[in-house]
């Protein structure tokens, strides 16, 4: 499979039921299984899906490296940490990558079905295949997407729209307006960026969706002072700042979690949430560990607050993992042994946020001193230099990626690509039916697992 | 604690005991704890060790997809996959280093307890400190080591000898024969490397191994003839040939994990076995995709052969992990969404062994279209005459180099670095008491786990 030969074969559901469940923990319990050989759904009422883009196991890692306690004895663990039940692959069926891209191992986890880089919830032959918030959504549930990036990019994307390719961005706005449920929308949240492809010169959705009774925010107050069960928030013409670089109009992940599960959870029928940290992965793709520690750290937030709704309400399944990993992050890199922290604790601000400014014309040195904290790290003078040298070009990328090296270098952080890898990502897992994400799974299987626990009877377009 | 700072506390045994269980699974169920209070330690009465050198998630999931058939609609499972439960952290107590060397993870894993690198079974005052290999010696288990290493190397080191530095390997093989438990040999089964280390001007503890009722063998078939109980194998001067590069005369791991189990598990108190697949790492260091992943399917050989032990015993646990990753190996590299196994597949000896033909006088083009496949790999004039351009050295490094970044090339391998790197590292378990090893465990817990359940109740040193 992995060379890309497709002899597909797609099980019937009932096969797939049992496909994912590791050998480490058998079975789930008989008395959770119903005389009708139905789950318990009500222990699984509601199910919250995680998607850290990117964030393979370096990321993990070093993100609790970086927020270690040095005056305790031992790294404490991170939110993740405490739930930790795999690993899965991440491997796409396209004809011409074997290493996935966001949107073909998001429709995996989205639909339970391997297919090529850039489809968005659409097989190999480009028919469309349904969703796990489709299926939540036909079984009377309330539904949501929230995400970092635009929240019509691949990932939040392939759980809500159909399209042959990622890039179609405002079809997929469309589709998230257009595409019904039991003559209903199907998305009820929808918090994220991308102003710009929900208004535009041809439709303006946001208006559309007014008119069908949500609300539409812009901002993290009128965010917060909403209270509609059915929302439209954009906070940004495309995906928003790192957390690092935020004002504060702009919501947090964790803001936006917290907003779309007090929302969603009103519903008496439960929910399905899908919350996306977006740019992790965008920091992997610039080689930029500042900004990719900066999301991590956003995104654990919001993975807490989801762990702390389900531990109060108890029939809350939470599952987290990642799409795949990026830019081959290591820590350490050519022949050292340590991997510091403090260098990218002193940034205030991501590479990008300086180098912008930087390159509309402000002073590089007093730029440099201002957004990181020279206590924690006394910048030299051949760096200032190294980034004056970058400055003479007046553009961005070559001064980001001079800023990059400053502490890419000072933490000893490796990267080996501005683009995907293909190792194995981890797996956390809280609330019922965790058991069944343990071991080594395949991405597909979240999907499979999740129609499973819903009572998805429903066949696949394909059998 | 990354950061390197000392405030070390040491928990007393009874709540060692507790700490690793993760909250995956919960606690051991209560069948299996006796009234007073110990473990049902007939069910595990024998533990098989295994420590993929260097193996880390790039490593396992390269080999998985190296391995895959592609006229199936998936990637076969290897035989780690189905038996992961989780991953452990792997860093250090070092002062000058938070990246692990191999001397004090394994230290970490034999002994419970995190110490500098290079530290041999002693912590960072430099006092021993008791392993799992010693105390289930004191229980009258037989115990063993194998390694594809020197048997005197840091990892198999750290569990039967203890040095303020893994560089001694003559003093460590000094204590293999000298450090007695209850006034025995404490280590049954010796089989790996490192001759040199045992048959030396001062002394041949050969010889005295020998005059102890010990076998003494130096080839496969020696080592499949002899029956005896307790055994010192030794196949080579230094480290083992890779797999590839085997002669028929060496044992590959698996046979001297067969040898060391069918000797061990006549004890009718049960065995520790501690078994290394100590050459992944020194591919990773040499930035060698071609002799990793050689090394990688000697190790699964080894851990297959384990399991299939276990299955029959049912009263064996196996845990397999690795000490840390190394190289900084990525799937996929400089922006290429592809890894590519068949040139890898394509060569038949490492890149070291036709780097040091070469060395030796051999024609370049003859010696690499003799050991790489030219039906997978058609060498172009241009990757030929690198390796031309590195023979006028007359030096195996520079060849070797040159050899391998053709298949790093091929495949899209990337690397960053030559030494280790510190993210988290896959921990498979299969047996009684597997649960304990589950979730996000640390390097130190495997010892606290092993100890606890060998119902060793001596007090660590430093109480």
């Amino acid at each position: 499979m992995f060379k890309g030969k497709f002899t597909k074969k797609i099980l019937p559901i009932a096969v797939l039921s049992t496909v994912a469940i590791g050998s480490l923990i058998g079975t789930v319990s008989h008395t959770d299984v119903q005389a009708d050989g139905n789950y318990n759904r009500a222990k699984a009422k509601n199910v919250i899906f995680l998607i850290g883009d990117g964030m393979g196991v370096s990321y993990t890692s070093a993100h609790r490296y970086l927020k270690d306690d040095p005056n305790t004895p031992v790294a404490e663990k991170t939110e993740f940490d405490k739930y930790l039940v795999g690993q899965q692959m991440t491997y796409p069926e396209d004809h011409a990558q074997n290493v996935t891209d966001s949107a073909s191992a998001a429709t995996a986890m989205s639909a339970g079905v391997k297919t090529y880089n850039a489809a968005i919830a659409v097989d190999n032959d480009k028919s469309e295949v349904k969703t796990v918030l489709e299926a939540a959504k036909e079984t009377g549930k309330a539904t949501g997407l929230v995400a970092t990036s635009e929240i019509t990019h691949a990932t939040p994307a392939s759980f809500g729209a159909h399209d042959e390719n990622r890039k179609n961005m405002n079809a997929i706005a469309d589709d998230y307006y257009n595409e019904l449920v039991n003559g209903k929308h199907k998305i009820d949240v929808l918090l994220g960026g991308g102003t710009s492809n929900f208004v535009r010169p041809d439709r303006n959705l946001t208006e559309e969706f007014k008119k069908d009774g949500f609300s539409y925010v812009t901002n993290k107050e009128q965010l917060l002072a909403d209270k509609n069960a059915q929302i439209l928030g954009l906070f940004a013409p495309g995906g928003l700042p790192k957390m690092i670089d935020r004002t504060e109009e702009i919501p947090s992940l964790e803001d936006m979690t917290k907003s779309a599960i007090d929302r969603l959870s009103k519903d008496k029928d439960g929910f399905f949430l899908m919350i996306e940290g977006s740019q992790i992965d965008w920091a992997g793709h610039d080689n930029d560990i500042v900004s990719a520690m900066s999301e991590m750290e956003d995104f654990e937030k919001a993975y807490k607050a989801a762990i702390e709704f389900a531990k109060k309400d108890k029939n809350t399944l939470v599952v987290a993992t990642a799409d795949h990993s990026t830019g081959g992050y290591s820590i350490g890199a050519d022949g050292i042994y340590n991997w510091f922290g403090e260098p990218i604790r002193a940034a205030k601000k991501t590479p990008d946020f300086m180098a912008t400014e930087i390159a509309n014309g402000a002073d590089v040195e007093q730029t440099l001193k201002t957004h990181i904290d020279q206590n924690l790290v006394a910048l030299t003078p051949e760096e200032i230099q190294s980034v004056k040298d970058a400055a003479a070009t007046k553009k961005v990328i070559p001064i980001d990626d001079a800023i990059e090296k400053i502490f890419n270098k000072r933490s000893h952080t490796g990267w080996t690509t501005g683009g995907h890898t293909g190792e194995d990502v981890p797996v956390y897992a809280f609330g019922p039916y965790k058991e069944r994400f343990a071991g080594q799974v395949d991405n597909t299987d979240h999907a499979k697992i999740i129609f499973d626990i819903l009572g998805n009877k429903n066949k696949h377009h394909d059998d």
